[in-house]
């Protein structure tokens, strides 16, 4: 891990325009996956790492809240904040911002730590776990975003 | 609507496989996204229709559980379970499952009908809100999903 803040950019690629004229829902959940492969390199899971190690990080579950619409070529910033972990698990918080800074899109996911031989989870290995560490360290001071821990329904 | 219980039929395409060797994530979405599209022509939305009436449907909120891994050129089998409703909002629930049956991944979403010219929420139209009632009216003695309802969190 760098000693950077993690972020990372993209914009909205034609591919990603449905017929409502803008980002396709499931577009974002592809950009927020990249931003997940971004990361994963970022704590030292690169490629060549994962190979080595015989270690990867699987997606267990996701959750996107949509709150304005995206469209052709606007660029993307997307940031992570990291809301809790174990040895194994890693529970972050996307947000997705177009360049002034207005949030787009949230997304809330559970990683989990694959020994990928075994195809079992598995601690994080050593450099893995310092990295998350420092992370954790870096953002002990955030508050917890109004869309982390949401659940789904009509309000009556 | 016809009087067919709605599904959506699809497999996992070769640009839907990661470097984990099995579907990505985010085309896991993908999938939801496209039985969504097919279930919202099955109740009256087809592209001409949207046109002519100006209205489409937009997604607020999605969450997704991956429960098995989905590999490449796999069958998969989408059903919808409508959980909620009012005059404009469907809170809907779909499985992925594979030819045995095996429950592979859950998404729950809120979708939301739009009028298309004036950006905004708008009620469902008439056809459409027949199909819906429709819907559940068959669907009234189905439980809730478990996945139904979820917050991430690590458990302890």
């Amino acid at each position: 891990m760098t000693n950077k803040p993690f972020h990372y950019q993209n914009l909205v690629h034609d591919e990603w325009v449905d017929y409502n004229g803008h980002m396709n829902d499931a577009a974002y959940a592809k950009a927020f996956s990249q931003a997940v492969d971004a990361f994963i390199d970022d704590i030292g899971l690169d490629e060549e790492t994962r190979k080595s190690w015989g270690y990867t990080i699987f997606t267990l579950e996701s959750h996107i809240c949509y709150l304005q619409e995206a469209h052709r070529g606007q660029e993307l910033r997307l940031d992570i904040q990291l809301l809790d972990e174990d040895a194994k698990r890693l529970h972050v918080f996307f947000t997705m911002k177009n360049t002034e800074g207005d949030l787009l899109a949230t997304s809330e996911q559970m990683l989990m730590g694959i020994n990928s031989e075994q195809g079992r989870p598995a601690p994080f290995p050593d450099p893995v776990a310092a990295a998350i560490r420092q992370l954790r360290e870096a953002q002990q001071q955030l508050s917890i975003p109004k869309q982390a821990g949401r659940r789904i329904g009509i309000k009556r």
